[in-house]
């Protein structure tokens, strides 16, 4: 067995389950890791001394020393922010390195693929939680109902990163559990699907009202809201003729009306900048976006501009501060960036918090004249703050994948996502004995 | 006197107005005009075979040619769309011509100021309605309070065009009287104004709720709502300290609750292509953005999703045949262009239509302990097709300026907009003997 050096760039929050797995056997498997990230304490902290790993310190932007770490690698994985990842596939392909991501492959990725094809080598991406866990478990069912000469109907699958419910304490039962500027800016865009071939979208400033209830068995209902575009599956899932596509983001009951009322209001708007003055408070921004009125309060304000606002919603807006004299902790940014940094101090885990990632696949199968609906869910709960629910189904997939690809267990090469057999089979296989996996309810309906 | 050579860049519609004022004296004044267009018979259509005129056709992206037209001229006036202006203006700086529009200063523009001064050339740009007639005649009221000492401490500026009301025979009481994509994305980003010291900031799908009432006295009532960015006319009428200050767009009351309805559902949306199938039909279409429900029909579905939307609202809609059968006339754009192609046909003028312009300041001064309310209010009607209200408004302020300044009678140069007195008060002066001008009235209100 021929030694193997790895290379892994971030060791930021979500790399952390990922490095620890592959740290696991490594003396053993004759594998050597650098983890360099911008913060030198940062990947010396995912280090933890193990004898086979060192930590480097190194901005992603420095060419000479990054190129430098990618010629001493045999493979690199990225955990970087997604907008490096073409940076570092360039240099991949340019030295002849296999490359993983748990990041959407890029128009710029897509660029290089006949060249990772000519040099054989192997690049994964989207291979984390969503997307990855997705395609995989999702390809896995419906191939297996193709296989038996099934025709998929409807194809919806949520997924959501939320609070473990023992651990909510606020009445937005929800908490930071990924990146807070994603979660501001989420659904952004306009949202596309089908469903029963009828095309539908939906803008914006609509989205948080066109939820729908899912069930996960022993937890209760959450809401789904459609997640962007979904008819770009269709293609990558092999459905091109499927009535029914919708890909949606899970929520605690409640929380999208209230979400909407901050999207209603403009407060989660990122195309232009705000400049305020010194002193202004989290009251006056809420009454920036009312009609004036002097002669009403901005709680009463709100209530007659939506009036679909509750008490309750307007108790989520002031517990979140929205009503309060309190002075801003960033007055010049965009109304979104303000309200994150609000966010931020309101919705931090606590010490001992723990997190919970949620999926759920709904399929509908035509079975002769009968139709097969299929409900595929997965639950699953962070362990400690290092080693969260979202660290887990994120760094999980991917460091699988990695150890596979190492053990000769891949036989592809080329620009790959994990919705070929040969790589979802074992690495779902892998996921079960680490804990991870999706139950399977099937129920029989009437014909539509 | 010595002969001058004017080129007008531009044959458009809303040209005629100003080529034929120009014309009038053209020979008594020892004038010679090349008017050129991309299309060699309109302008043959504006020069109708005067004898100090001639027409050329121009593709304006052709160098050679347009900078030949350009250096026999001394002076140029650019009817094009707003983006050309930037290449046109940079041809003048460079062999010194002098340069006209009605289009918005822009940033490029800003680029060459040095050098205009350098060359005392006379750039003059937001010289048409609005941007254009709106600076000179709230200059003009404005200048006029301050010089007798008394404060600003509101302004509220509204502008419309709209149909004249003899003319109006659609449930809508519109038709396009200018550019309808610029009336199809009409308000999108934020807009921005102050109200008694209080910011404000609507983001664009809280527009069309937002109106206030504007009153023309022999007319009645009109809603206005803010149009976009306000608050930057504070520096250019120099106002920095106003407590209230906000811009709008006039409409006819009833038209924004029900253009409301195409907002929330997403058809005025610019941001993303569809591409729809053959056969799909504007039924289809309004259906694709209200929620599946195989037991509603259409109209019920967007009164279940948008309450507000009254039988009124609802007769609005079908009368622009929104849930009709019949096919898409353009099913390859976005929603906003496929909703243009629509309005398009419903909203076109017919011949003999008139169509209107509205302009009112309000304007609010402190005049020791007592506050006295200015309102200046604009009505003019179109003559005929191709001398509409829009044509004149826009054509006469640069026609006139360009007079003017060819009599010698400023002694401004750089790049100037119609703010300062030399240039308003001979143009608004003379806009008054072509019938255009504003009444006045004046009260006086309790301190607030």
């Amino acid at each position: 067995m021929q030694e193997k050096n790895i290379l892994i760039l971030g060791a930021g929050k979500s790399a952390t389950v990922l490095i620890d797995y592959l740290l696991r056997d490594a003396e053993k498997k004759l594998r050597k890791f650098v983890i360099a990230d911008v913060s030198l304490e940062a990947a010396e902290q995912k280090v933890k001394g193990h004898p086979s790993a060192t930590a480097k310190a190194l901005g992603i932007e420095n060419e000479a020393e990054r190129k430098g770490l990618i010629q001493q690698a045999d493979l690199v994985i990225s955990m970087l922010p997604p907008s490096f990842h073409p940076l570092v596939a360039a240099d991949c392909v340019a030295m002849s390195k296999h490359f993983f991501s748990a990041s959407y492959s890029s128009a710029e990725m897509k660029k290089l693929e006949s060249e990772i094809k000519e040099k054989s080598l192997f690049f994964l991406n989207e291979c984390g939680l969503d997307p990855g866990l997705d395609h995989m478990s999702a390809m896995q069912l419906m191939d297996r109902e193709r296989e038996q000469g099934h025709t998929i109907t409807l194809y919806k699958s949520f997924c959501g990163g939320l609070m473990s419910p023992e651990y909510v304490d606020n009445p937005w039962n929800y908490k930071f559990t990924w990146s807070p500027r994603n979660v501001v800016l989420a659904g952004q865009g306009v949202s596309s699907f089908i469903r029963n071939g009828y095309y539908k979208f939906i803008p914006y400033h609509m989205l948080f009202k066109r939820t729908e209830e899912v069930h996960f068995p022993g937890l209760g209902t959450f809401e789904g809201y459609p997640n962007r575009d979904s008819l770009s599956y269709r293609e990558i899932y092999g459905l091109q003729d499927i009535p029914t596509i919708l890909r949606g983001t899970l929520r605690t009951q409640g929380f999208c009306q209230a979400w909407n009322v901050l999207v209603q209001l403009g407060l989660t708007d990122d195309s232009y900048e705000m400049d305020l003055p010194k002193g202004f408070t989290y009251r006056m921004l809420t009454n920036t976006f009312l009609p004036y009125d002097p002669n009403k309060s901005v709680e009463v304000k709100i209530k007659a501009l939506l009036p679909e606002v509750t008490d309750a919603i307007l108790a989520k807006l002031a517990w979140l501060g929205l009503f309060e004299d309190g002075p801003l902790a960033l007055r010049k940014g965009s109304p979104a960036k303000i309200l994150q940094k609000l966010l931020e101090e309101k919705w931090n885990l606590k010490l001992g918090d723990k997190d919970m990632v949620l999926m759920q696949h709904q399929v509908e199968v035509q079975v002769g004249e009968r139709v097969k609906r299929l409900v595929s869910s997965l639950t699953v709960k962070g362990d400690d703050q290092a080693h969260t629910a979202m660290a887990k189904t994120v760094g999980l997939p991917l460091g699988i994948a990695v150890d596979l690809f190492l053990e000769d267990k891949f036989s592809s090469r080329g620009l790959l996502l994990p919705t070929r057999k040969e790589i979802y089979e074992p690495v779902l296989q892998q996921l079960r004995v680490e804990g991870i996996s999706f139950e399977e309810s099937e129920s029989w309906i009437d014909e539509k």
